[in-house]
């Protein structure tokens, strides 16, 4: 770190001849988008907003910053990773740390009361970027949310149907979503003897149980969270349960503990009642309901979900590293989670002047990390990722026919046909071919003096090699038949 | 702004009963985009989209930020306007400005010679806010530009083709393109006798005359820069003569004092060869040769161009305020500009450490005043505007049919259709149907005992109410025949 900043200093400074010379590069924890990158980012985006286009949703939009009032009190520990703007004079603005809190913020400044939308934008958190493993401090966030009053359960499964539909249609290899529900993490914690005032600060160690295994968690709430050994070994047998299904939640029901808590009580008959609408929607060959998912926001109030890949050496994310010593042992590695969310009914309640609610559920897909899944499996494929959409290069084989191949060129735009043409007035045609090759160009129109006086176009396909004279009538015709049409 | 600026610390401290309470809104000069502006705003973007990839173009993306020093000394005066991200330790940030300047770093920063892409995203200016005028500190810009060293005005003449394809698809009304070119001004302003040193202010004031009379423009030269009269005049007989074509160019070519400057030889012989191509490309109809035109960024070198709406009523610019009591009728309003650019050749070069230039030259559509217009006519028209593409929803008329419902639009989604069900376990009929109205969905697929038995669904047409009862195994297809695809 000391070094990088003195080197920056002296590239700063240095430079030949006393010269002033920039520092070339992003800021830290950001990156470009390449073209290449570019083309699978929407790729990607394609599929989701498809997706939540099937679902009926809208979507909206909101500024990158907010007043940095507007991100007070809702993120814990972490607002200390809030990227302010400076007071240059005015408002006090910070960038958005997500997209839920400027959407809450939204719903009630609009006092809207229910509406099914989905937003993809930019958010910003000053954390430590870790680029290899897709954790930036500029990332795209990818949520879709159903706010309204509404019957249990009913959006919330949509909800798990969407993640399903994704992933799937992603083909990112096997996933599992873990579902769970905080009214049963905080019966759970109850029963277990856990002061109330401490249900928050356990649930987030409990949230570690995908990174480290009990053991670790366990010294962590009672060491640091200083919790009697009894009390972290009775909420051990908790979430290391087996996950399950719906005979789960029935299990529990019957636990004599569990079945004392109201809160437990009413989050056990919910997932029975999700499960119920997930097997009508086909997706319970992917969803268990797991006890040890605890997610860390504090904003959730009824039922979470996390989606991971289970097949190892799709993601980009290393095993966690093995720290004091542990074995870690406690089933197979996660990849890393690809989507999450939960409900939260509070929320909007906080930026209404008179408290009133607005239930909500919604799910963010993990997008970077997508995107970096995505990267690799187009690297290691052979099929090349085009980065244009062209389907034909007008070129020509002899010399002075700049403006032919322009007009022609103009004529198939006219006609909507993607074009191009070398911005030279006498390309050589090995180069115009050679364009062709790398830019993944299908085909060529050649225009020649033959040609011009023939009224005819020489369509090449630039793979097979095959050449025909097309009538300059035929070929908008010709070409559309030879490329995909999109 | 004083009284404002009070009431919002009253709001912040007030609320009754000490409670603090949020002020409930998006900083100055910002807004939320509402799912009627998104849906305006996507359609905008796929035809400006369809048509940089008609030509070809790939994209980018950069980080909302930049390096501060990486926008240091490219803006003149207007620096002032950027937004600086506050010093929490690291690097100093800043919101970017532009697009180009981005684009330029880019460029160096990974040794690119040549591309064609588009960057549409948003950029950042502390600004005075004129939002009823559609001037926001947060907006789109929407960039294409052509890397390279190419031979000359082929390039130049695509971007205005460009324009020509974008305005006309778009349907804002009739349109011109004016064109110039900095060295015919640097050329100009020499003839006239303007020292070297003043070219730039005196561009800056010339670039003034689309909202003001040449004679305060004039005023501006003699009494705040400081030339001598005669000098003010001679430049107000070029600038005030007739916009034209080709011919113009030609009859410059022959201005004793003109075919002295090599500069503006160079520029003319430009924008005859420009013109050439426009004629290929069948755009001269809409651009003109117009030697007011100035364009404020110093950066242009070549050519340049801005499109102007001349059809007033279809935006939402007033008339600029006649202020000092003058006329101001030196020829129709103009009702601003919706897109500019031009050519920049030595953007790049300032980022490179060795300064080797590549050659650019762009175009930046005006998006933001487009999207002004296209809300403006669909408030107007009759249609109303879809901001979702649900195809069905399916409902029942008697209770306790949830089940079903969501049974039949999971095989819907997992067809691809569309499709809605109500989060209710018995919502009534109407208020079903009346969703349906609310938001423009199409058709209905009515689930009832009978047709459960018969194993068809009733399939009804909101706006025609019509009714037919469709067998399961054809539902799909009959509902994909009666709703557009896309």
């Amino acid at each position: 770190e000391e070094v990088s900043k003195l080197l920056q200093l002296k590239a700063q400074i240095g430079g030949d001849e006393g010269k002033h010379v920039f520092v070339l590069k992003t800021p830290k924890g950001t990156r470009d988008y390449n073209p290449k990158q570019m083309a699978i980012r929407e790729k990607v985006f394609n599929t989701i907003i498809s997706c939540f286009k099937r679902h009926g949703a809208e979507t909206i939009d909101t500024p990158v910053f907010e007043l940095k009032e507007t991100l007070t009190g809702k993120y814990g520990e972490d607002s200390k990773l809030i990227y302010d703007l400076k007071d240059q004079g005015g408002e006090l603005l910070s960038l958005r740390y997500d997209l839920t809190v400027p959407f809450a913020r939204y719903l009630a400044m609009n006092k809207i009361t229910n509406i099914k939308r989905y937003h993809i934008a930019k958010v910003y958190r000053r954390d430590n970027p870790a680029m290899t493993r897709g954790r930036y401090r500029e990332f795209y966030q990818c949520d879709f949310d159903i706010a309204g009053q509404y019957d249990p359960m009913i959006p919330d499964a949509e909800c798990l149907r969407i993640v399903h539909e994704i992933l799937s249609e992603l083909e990112l290899g096997d996933f599992r979503i873990k579902v769970n529900d905080r009214r049963i993490l905080d019966g759970m914690f109850a029963a277990c003897g856990v002061p109330d005032d401490k249900f928050r600060t356990i649930c987030s160690s409990v949230d570690k149980l995908d990174k480290m295994p009990w053991e670790e968690v366990k010294n962590e709430i009672v060491k640091e969270k200083g919790l009697p050994e009894e009390v972290a070994d009775q909420i051990g047998e908790y979430v290391r349960m087996q996950a399950g299904g719906m005979e789960l939640a029935e299990q529990l029901l019957q636990d004599p503990k569990l079945s004392k808590s109201k809160a437990a009580v009413a989050g056990l008959t919910d997932i029975k009642l999700l499960f119920s609408y997930l097997q009508l929607f086909k997706v319970t060959d992917k969803v268990v309901f797991d006890l040890s998912l605890a997610r860390g926001l504090d904003y959730y109030t009824g039922v979470i979900y996390e989606a991971i890949l289970t097949q190892a050496g799709v993601a980009p994310i290393p095993a966690p590293q093995e720290a004091n010593g542990s074995t870690g042992d406690d089933g197979p590695v996660s990849v890393g989670s690809v989507a999450g969310g939960g409900r939260y009914d509070g929320l909007v309640g906080m930026f209404d002047p008179k408290g009133r609610k607005v239930p909500c559920v919604g799910v963010s897909i993990g997008i970077e990390r997508i995107f970096s899944i995505m990267e690799q499996k187009a690297e290691v494929s052979a099929e090349k990722v085009r980065t244009t959409e062209t389907q034909v290069l007008v070129v020509s084989a002899q010399k002075n026919l700049l403006e032919e191949r322009l007009k022609l060129t103009s004529e198939l735009w006219e006609a909507g046909i993607k074009a191009e043409v070398l911005y030279k007035r006498n390309p050589k045609l090995l180069s115009q071919l050679q364009h062709c090759e790398e830019t993944g160009i299908p085909l060529v129109a050649i225009l020649g003096e033959q040609e011009l006086r023939d009224g005819v176009v020489k369509l090449r396909n630039v793979a097979s090699r095959e050449e025909m004279d097309v009538s300059r009538a035929d070929l908008v015709e010709e070409i559309r038949k030879r490329t995909p049409q999109s």
